[in-house]
């Protein structure tokens, strides 16, 4: 740190995105990441043309793209917030509505940046314990003296809310915001869209990163009422007035155009899931039942989950592990390709063998 | 607003960039773009194969633009910062060195965002007045109380300082921060990128947007010492791990990579600089000296700027006219293409043509 940095800063902890070491090609299944190519309509759409319009400066309103997504998802454009990735808008959220006085509350499991955004902006985090099954209590929301986040499905537990368990945490907080972060919603979760016609306290936060395969074009959008995108717009306009590359415009339109591509990647990725689920099932994993792009997975008690993500890692795979956490004892899995996919459940029945019989070896030494 | 924006931003007016009316196609000259597509290399770079990876995060450091800014600048990695844009890293450098004690200083006409960003953290703004004819006196900035920036060439004056009144102003504020906002330094003013070396209270501000034809594709970046670039990673990395689409970087790097085609294209623009300044002299405008791609123009005084621009927009021609600002007797000319400029003479001749009419017959009804 310099000693110009202002002291409110002594004490931020940025947050930690998963790894990309360059020592060697890793099958990743550290970021959820897609490991399907943005659909060939993207391809198309980045023209040479585009390219040699990137002299100007992109539309700052985007209002190509949310004509797209009116169009798509049926919403007028003056519902629309688009942002430079999700985490953009997370991160203008919570300084347009949170402060001094009105924290953000969200479960003690969850996306590990709603912490780092209350810590930059000096903000109250109200942590909710999760239930012993990582399950969320909506009851525990109600009438909550500080905003809300939450993340359905949830990272990086994978679990996912119903929608009335959710409408009813947006009913008992009438006059706080809730934030619905549905970032892997499209992996077989219900969207809480529907509910904002009818809440004015509701904000949806989705991405092209994960279901659209464009986590590098860092394309994020939320829907809500009316003002409250207009106040988001406010704080946007006073932050960067040009959030999005113009490219990432383009590519975005194009991949909200290919609906056949985007479900049939979405159900190849669930089918994956619930293989890997069952494989990892049977190799004596601790689950939880994820509507996600991934599985939190808890190890057999012979091996610890840091011991299995380094074995992993040394293998060539890569899945995170929280380090330090409150969920040190489990990984979270990307669900890569078949391929990818087949590769690393046989390097774990590797690890797994192995680390069961050095436990056997152990214990017979122990007798 | 909504009844939920935090009561901070009850005042809150966000900064407006130049206008992009869609109704037809005009000459834009109002938001300072290059004239000329970027380098062929951009082109090729943005291969298909970069653009399958769109599914993949882009690198959260930056590290492939950092090793070619490195390269390119003779600086180390340690001492580049990059941004989405030059304005998000303003926003940063804002957000991370100032605060309720230490506010910001500069001129009192400069780039209109710099008031903008205090206002949303509640920074206080000292506005240090110009001279007369716009330029900057250093010695008004000399033992500030505040942290400084200073737009070197200014904004949207075009008058540039000299490096040793710019390190005279760093050296007599010891304890506080000095940015140098380099975005027009590529148009004929000197950088101070050699003062980064002897001083740990220097950032600099630079980007991609004008001199590299890259305003589409945000990219901006930061020289300063090791320590002030860790902190601006630090508050980077709590606001937003993955700034910069995979393609704008690539981007980047390639119009980086073509010096003569860089050299050529600003080498047009000063020369149209100098061509169009002297046929605005003849016809009684008065100029302050650019050294940057745009003119700050007062129209004669038989036309106001309000005037002279809406009359040019009708006619399809897009300035800058900063309407309820203190400057509002001038416009903003970028200096677009020679055939552009042709056309903006010709238009500008035949505005200045009809207004003096109007005012001679006007004179003649008086008598």
């Amino acid at each position: 740190m310099s000693r110009f940095i202002s002291s409110k800063f002594d004490s931020l902890k940025p947050y930690e995105p998963g790894e990309q070491p360059t020592d060697k090609k890793y099958i990743k299944l550290n970021t959820n990441e897609s490991p399907f190519s943005p659909s060939p309509l993207v391809q198309k759409a980045i023209s040479d043309e585009e390219i040699r319009s990137l002299r100007l400066y992109p539309d700052p309103n985007a209002n190509c793209l949310k004509n797209s997504l009116s169009k798509h998802y049926g919403v007028k454009k003056e519902n629309i917030f688009i942002g430079n990735g999700s985490d953009e808008i997370l991160a203008l959220i919570f300084l347009a509505f949170c402060d001094e006085k009105t924290g953000m509350a969200f479960a003690n499991i969850t996306y590990s940046f709603y912490p780092v955004y209350c810590n930059l902006y000096n903000i109250k985090a109200e942590q909710i314990p999760v239930n012993s099954n990582f399950s969320i209590n909506p009851r525990d929301y109600f009438n909550c003296s500080n905003n809300i986040i939450i993340a359905n499905p949830n990272a990086p537990t994978g679990i996912a809310l119903n929608i009335d368990d959710i409408e009813s945490i947006i009913k008992n907080n009438k006059d706080r915001l809730v934030v619905v972060d549905e970032a892997y919603v499209d992996f077989g979760a219900k969207s809480c869209l529907p509910l904002i016609k009818k809440y004015d306290n509701l904000l949806i936060v989705r991405t092209f990163s994960k279901s659209r395969s464009l986590a590098g074009a860092r394309i994020g959008y939320a829907f809500g009422n009316e003002s409250l995108i207009c106040d988001l717009e406010k704080v946007k306009f006073s932050f960067n007035s040009y959030t999005n590359s113009r490219l990432s415009l383009v590519a975005a339109i194009a991949a909200l155009e290919d609906e056949d591509y985007f479900l049939k990647c979405r159900g190849v990725i669930i089918k994956t899931r619930e293989k890997t689920y069952k494989q990892l099932k049977k190799l004596n994993f601790i689950l939880l039942p994820s509507l996600a792009n991934f599985i939190f997975a808890k190890p057999p008690v012979f091996i610890s989950a840091s011991s299995y993500y380094n074995k992993l890692k040394q293998m060539g795979i890569l899945v995170r592990y929280f380090k330090n956490s409150n969920i040190d004892s489990w990984v979270r899995i990307t669900i890569g390709s078949s391929e990818e996919m087949d590769t690393f459940i046989e390097k774990t029945k590797l690890i797994i063998l192995e680390a069961q019989n050095e436990n056997c070896k152990n214990g017979t030494q122990n007798k």
